[in-house]
C-alpha cells in the first residue's frame, strides 16, 4: 500500500484495440466522509444534498471544523465506472490527479476493480481534488469540493484512441465547473460520434444546473443522447414549476432520459415510451453519496448489452438502492452476484450491444 | 479538507498545567482497509489475524495486488486514544508521521475526537506509515505494516512535559519493533513513574511478542502496572500451554492484567482476584479491525476515574463490541452515548482517580 510517487504508467489491462462499453470524463477525487448535523450545515451556510465549490482556504477551514473522516475514492463519473467495471462492463476513465498520496489512492482503487485509467499525473500545480461530504443522521450527503489538480483537465491530457473505441462516452456535469474540462468534453463527444458512439450526460446537480443553464441546453439538444438527472436537476434545467413538465419539455430532446426520484423510483423515456421504475430498498439507508452515480452504473451496465430500457433501470435501481446501505460512493459488494440474485441477470457479454 | 502541507503547529486545545487521563505512544498510522479472501492470505504467505512488517517494495507489491480500499486514520496505541477522546477522557498520543497527506489526515483525525497531538512532523525521509488491514469474510483482519516515518519516533521528538502530566502512560508493543521507539518508551515510563503515573503496555501481537519476549518480560517485570494481552500474546509471552497456565504466570507480576479472549470475553486480574468479564454483542460481527484497542479505551477510561475493575472490564468489553460492528478500527458512534445507555455510565469526571 505505498501510497506515494506517481500513479503513472500502470498497465491498465485491456488490449489496445478493444472496444469499450463506456469511457467517462469527469472529476478525479478522493472523498473525505464525515458525520454532520443539520445545525452544522447551516452554521456554514451549506444546502443539504448539493454541492459546493470551495477553494483551498475554504477547505482548510472547513476541514479543520469537522470530526474525524474515512477517505474513499470518488468523483461522479468515476463512481459510475467503477461499478461498471465491478458489474464486468469494460469501463475506461478520464480525470486529472496530481502525482500526491491522494493521487496514488484514486488511481490504485479505479484500477482496482478493473477499469482502464491512463490519464497522467499532474507533476506540478494544485493537489488532487477532494471532497467533503457531510452526511447527517437522515443519511442525505452534502458536499463541498476543492477541485484542485482535476480543474487542469485540458483537451491535450484527453485519450482521444481510447474514447474512439467507446459504445457510450459519459459526462459528469460537474466538469461544466471547468472551462478546459468542458473543452476537453465537447472535443471529445465529437470523436465519440464520429467513430459511432453514443453521448450520456449526468446533470450531477442543481446549482451545478443553475450555473451553467444555458450551456447544458444546448448540449443536450445539439451532443447528448442519454441524459441521467434527477428531479430537482431536470426541473431547474427547463424551469419547469413541476417534474411533469419538466418532463414534456425532456421528451424527444435526446434517445433516452434517465430521470431519478429518490424513494419514488425512476422514470425513463425513450422509444416514444415512458417506463415507471420502481426504486429498490435493500437495508436501511446509510448514506445517498453515489445513489445518482451507481443508478447511472446499474443502467449502462444493461444498456451496452442491449438490453430493454426497463431493465437498465431495473439495474440502475438496484445498484442505486446497494449504494445507500454503506457508507461511500463505492460498493463494497460484488454487482454482478447481486445482479444475478435479484435480477437473475446472468453476466452479460456486450456483443449483444445495440 | 485540504491535505497537504505540515500536521504541526495546530492547538490541541488542553490547557498546559492540566493533568492528562492518558498518554499513549504508539506507531502513527494510515489503515487501508480491503477486502480478502482466506486464498488471498495463503498465497501471500500471511497468517490471519496477525501483523506483519514490510518494507516499502513490499508494500507496493501488495497494494498492486488488493481491490480498491478505504482509508481511516489507525495505529493501535492512537486508536485506543481517538476512543478515550470520545468518552470523554483527557487523552494525548505522541508518535511521527511525516508532513504528507497521509500524515495531515492522521492528524486531523486524532486532534478532531479531541485528543492532544503535538509531536512535530517529519520534514524529511520515510511517509507517514501504513498498515494494509485484510478483512476476511469472517471478519478477521490481517495487517501488513510499513512503519514509515513511525520508526524514526525518537526520545528528542518526546513531549516529556505532556508525560509528566499524565495518570496513565500507555504504549503499544509494536513500537518494540523500532530499537529508538523503545528507548523513547523507557525514557517516557521513567517519567511517568517520577510524577506518580501508572504505565500501561498491550502486547499487540503474537508475532511481535516472539520477537522480543525477552524484553517484554523484563519490561513487565520492571516496568508496567497494568498489561493488557489477549489469549494468545499472553500465552506466547510466557510459553505456556495453556491460557490458565499463563495467568497464574502472570498473576502478581503487575498491578492490573486485563486479559482478552474474543467471544469468550475477558479476564481481569488484580488486588488478588480475577474478575471475569462477558463480551458484549451489539450487532453482526463485521471487522475486528481496532477490537483490543477499544477495549484499552473503555478499560482506561473507567480505571482513571476511580472505578471498580469489573466496571473497567464492562465497558471494555463494551467499547470493543460496538467497534467490531463496523469497518475500521476508529468508532463512528457517541461512545459517550453509548455508555450511558447501556451500563448506565454517566459522562464521569476524573477528579475521582485513583
Amino acid at each position: 500500500m505505498t501510497i506515494t510517487g506517481s500513479p503513472t504508467g500502470v498497465d491498465h489491462g485491456l488490449a489496445g484495440d478493444e472496444t469499450l462499453d463506456v469511457v467517462a470524463i469527469g472529476n478525479a477525487i478522493v472523498d473525505v466522509l464525515v458525520q454532520a448535523d443539520d445545525r452544522f450545515l447551516d452554521d456554514q451556510g451549506l444546502t443539504k444534498g448539493t454541492m459546493a465549490l470551495v477553494d483551498e482556504a475554504q477547505a482548510q477551514r472547513l476541514y479543520g471544523s469537522v470530526g474525524a473522516g474515512l477517505e474513499s475514492s470518488g468523483g461522479s463519473a468515476a463512481n459510475t465506472v467503477a461499478g461498471l467495471a465491478q458489474l464486468g462492463s469494460r469501463a475506461g476513465f478520464i480525470g486529472r490527479v496530481r502525482d500526491d498520496q491522494l493521487g496514488a489512492i484514486f488511481s490504485h482503487d479505479i484500477r482496482a476493480v478493473g477499469a482502464c485509467f491512463a490519464t497522467p499525473a499532474a507533476t506540478a500545480g494544485a493537489s488532487t481534488a477532494r471532497c467533503l461530504i457531510l452526511v447527517t443522521p437522515d443519511a442525505q450527503r452534502t458536499m463541498c469540493t476543492y477541485l484542485g489538480a482535476s480543474v487542469g483537465l485540458d483537451p491535450v491530457d484527453l485519450d482521444l484512441e481510447m474514447v474512439s473505441r467507446a459504445r457510450v462516452l459519459y459526462l459528469e456535469g460537474y466538469l461544466w465547473d471547468s472551462e478546459p474540462a468542458k473543452r476537453a468534453f465537447i472535443a471529445a463527444a465529437e470523436v465519440a460520434r464520429a467513430h459511432g458512439g453514443e453521448v450520456a450526460l449526468s446533470l450531477s446537480d442543481a446549482f451545478c444546473v443553475e450555473r451553467h443553464r444555458d450551456s447544458f441546453l444546448e448540449l443536450v439538444d445539439g451532443h447528448v443522447d442519454l441524459l441521467f438527472a434527477n428531479e430537482i436537476e431536470i426541473t431547474a434545467l427547463y424551469r419547469a414549476n413541476t417534474f411533469a413538465e419538466a418532463v414534456e419539455q425532456v421528451r424527444g430532446r435526446c434517445r433516452v432520459a434517465a430521470l431519478t426520484r429518490s424513494e419514488a423510483g425512476s422514470l425513463v423515456l425513450g422509444g416514444g415510451d415512458s417506463h415507471l421504475i420502481e426504486p429498490v430498498t435493500l437495508g436501511p439507508l446509510v448514506d445517498t453519496t453515489g445513489a445518482g452515480d451507481l443508478y447511472a452504473a446499474g443502467f449502462l451496465h444493461a444498456y451496452t448489452r442491449g438490453l430493454d430500457l426497463q431493465t437498465c433501470g431495473r439495474l440502475g435501481s438496484l445498484c442505486a438502492g446497494q449504494v445507500v446501505t454503506q457508507l461511500g460512493p463505492r460498493c463494497q459488494v460484488d454487482l454482478r452476484e447481486l445482479a444475478r440474485r435479484q435480477l437473475a441477470l446472468e453476466p452479460l457479454s456486450s456483443n449483444q450491444a445495440p
